[in-house]
């Protein structure tokens, strides 16, 4: 298939040449000439502009940084994706940004002509480098049929969440409680260290019981619990704290605009920011445990 | 094996009875009288205080509602276990209690002559009524070894926790860590549903990814989501939220006394009262997600 | 002088009747005919636009409900009030929005050779009818000294509170403060009360000490402890509940994007949140004490 | 008057001297015979225990850390005062304490025929060398009276609260208040100067408007806004960050056993407990803006 790429950086990196590994031809763009360059150093072709770059091809994925930028690309006078793209050819946004926005961009795109799922995805730089993501897609049955075989080039788990938006609402919804989760087992872990018990050994208890989650089994915050997280190796690599300070941002952000409470993952965003304040912002998200106890 | 037991309670009534099953002689003591007539009535002899239930027994049990319970029962003047029990007989709590408590009990103990172990149960009373409780146990490994054979009568796992007070902070940590689970998947669950996604599928979601926990994959708090969670059940039977609510203030009051911050652990019992006074504390714990959904 | 004046609802209105009662000739504008009608009956003229609105005035008050509203009808092309004002005129906005967008279309204004400044009140609408309310302005000082004669004709207390978007600034910072305090006394009013204590004793004590705020003295959220606040009239009147929740959601995201922890300011806006979702977010914002007491 | 005075600490000594000031007549108590030495340097007259301390004497005054030091210090086997005063003798006990363990031991003085008051101090070690310290008192009317010549020795405000215990319930519901107040101060100054505003001038605007409080207009946390707070001078002096945090421990505490929810009071215990494990317990407790802004 002839696909265009938007948006080069971390994760679209690694996720585009995927694509190109399994044979598909790729015209990529990005603002950044640099990042271009790595791309077409591998056979893709440049594209000018999102239009441009949306021209002559049978798919557009984008991956891009925050919501203003997927409006911007997408919706942008003269230069956007649907300035450009002839009506049929398929959408798929795998930035995480706010469903609202998913929504409306969504709607644009089938004004004019254009089915359109949004696919964000968790796994991180390790998962788009291993072609291991997995990509929470909202959009029609039919466009997430479409859709996927694309997606399986780049990812493992390829869900379907229901109608535009919901894979948005998946993300951001998961990892509010992924962060809550860890700040529970962060909490735990330094309480009952401080209260005299083996770390480890509470983490076996906790870990076959009704306190057991990923943060605790797969995932542990204090160091030396298990040997492969990035608790055991200075809170390198893994999923960056400012990261998950975004992704909860974007949550309560969402649960504002629908009236909804969410005492702890607004509580959870404040653990965040300050622990970002305090000079941590690019340590893993597990690196939150700093708070509870001293090194 | 002969064995005192005392308090014969909700928990203590089918703890007593499943050691009877299993061919022990019972001696039991509560301040209750008709608690006590149950278990004569089964074959188990009365005694007249904690002191004359630790004569002419192997072993003393005890499961008591709280930390002031556990210190007169066990150091009351003159009735108190310590005034009676020969030294050498094996002590075994399984009150939830501080660890502190404990821990002050069990040297009181040791200084008498007598070694303990803290004991504390999940499972609930089903648990206690199928004989499958697990104890989380703590005190020296030789009095583990000799405890194991009597708590194997009343439960499933057996789980050593190291010293004196560590079966107790296993189980307020543990405790703590599910309060706080159990709240980030109400609100998970309840805001994907309000930003328009169908509860099944986004637990479905979450449930394979890094957002899973006991909670969200066993005893999910969204109707409809698990058939046998309490949830489908208008929130009956299950572990009340007074419960969780007792724990979360022994937990948080251990946190308070060890110089230890605990923000979501306070935050969760917070919500637990809040929900407390709007009159749904006999409900499962899992009602908690009312706070965040209208019916 | 010469004024216009857009967005004439229960704020705009009588700000705008104060005007007209002051001497000032009006040019008026707003989306809704009646609204509209209400001023021309009172001697204003009507206008087609915001952009038609700016012409032949030597001054333009907006009083606006939001920050897409503020930029649409400052920036909207052909008929924005940029794209009519003559350059010179002053710009004076009276909603209450973030910061951030106040600060963006200020400079928009500047670029188009227009000063502006941003002037969000306080006082409610007995404030706007009296013509008592507080304007918080950012701006210029030349600016600032121009402004201040239209404002008087509208309120009491005209501050200068430094350059651009800090009006907006000193508005929703104190407004954080304040929903804070609120829930402060309506916790400390609640738990006194709850521990034995007459309230009015406890408010007299606490008014007369550290922990008095302009909520416990002068708007006091239990009923009967102040006659004239709303509590003592079933929280009637007032500043609304779901008011205050916008101004909290207004100041938790100026914070995210200023990467500012505020623990607080954020725990304030979820129970507003959940005290909405129960149905009262019509009542006065002193009414977050039914969150903490049965009626 | 002859006068026994228990508790000789930081707030003891100077109480205990201005007594003798006033022209009473000392006999004094303590555990540590240094603290006693200082007062038998200036007159006092030694004794060897609480009970041998309540003999001869009019009244007795005791100042001590915490409830447990209180309840054994009266009801002491022996040696406790109980054991020693003679009926009629009045009983006024000045610690900050739990009001459920404050009423328990003033019904065990009025078995034993003694009235009692308890009267904790706001005011500090300032406060208690200058003779105006604030006294919230709980008990009899006729109580009160008797207590206030004595009282009035030591400090410049002497207020009746209500029955026994009412004295504690006023003192931890304001410093509740208090400390909420103090971080929504930290908090909206932090916001204020990170947003763009002079700290100063944002103080004086939410001074003369609705987010006023005693710690924004008198003891302002940002350095350099009020000359004479300790924000001014490195917060040194003042009230102890780890006393507000035995404050909101014992009001947290408090409110649990009362089943009342105090959810910013809790998060405000949390926030005062991760500052203290910061190692800033020993700074005065507006230095809480740490958590806020970098130095």
């Amino acid at each position: 298939m002839k696909i265009g790429f938007i948006g080069l950086g971390h994760m679209g990196n690694p996720m585009a040449r995927n694509l190109l590994k399994h044979g598909h031809t790729l015209k990529v763009f990005d603002v950044v000439p640099d990042l271009v360059k790595k791309l077409t150093d591998l056979g893709a072709a440049a594209a000018s502009s999102p239009a441009a770059c949306s021209q002559g091809v049978d798919a557009v994925v984008t991956m891009l940084p925050s919501s203003p930028h997927v409006r911007s690309v997408y919706t942008g006078k003269d230069t956007g994706i649907l300035s450009g793209v002839p009506a049929g050819v398929l959408l798929i946004d795998s930035s995480t940004i706010d469903p609202h926005t998913s929504r409306d961009v969504a709607m644009d795109a089938r004004a004019h002509g254009n089915n359109m799922v949004d696919a964000p995805v968790s796994g991180g730089t390790g998962g788009a480098e291993a072609g291991t993501l997995t990509f929470m897609v909202g959009g029609e049955t039919a466009d997430f049929d479409k859709a996927k075989p694309i997606l399986q080039c780049m990812g493992k788990n390829i869900v379907h969440c229901g109608g535009a938006g919901n894979g948005q609402v998946a993300k951001i919804c998961n990892n509010m409680m992924l962060a809550i989760e860890m700040i529970a087992t962060a909490e735990g872990m330094a309480l009952a260290a401080k209260l005299g018990m083996d770390p480890k050994v509470f983490a076996g208890i906790a870990n076959t019981s009704s306190g057991r989650c990923w943060s605790s089994d797969t995932y542990n915050p204090y160091p030396g619990v298990l040997e492969n997280a990035p608790a055991s190796r200075g809170y390198t690599g893994g999923f960056g704290s400012d990261l998950m300070l975004k992704d909860l941002t974007l949550v309560t952000e969402a649960a504002k605009a629908a009236k909804q409470p969410v005492n702890l993952g607004a509580a959870a965003q404040q653990l965040y920011q300050m622990h970002s304040l305090m000079g941590n912002g690019g340590l893993d998200f597990s690196s939150i445990i700093k708070l509870y106890k001293k090194d």
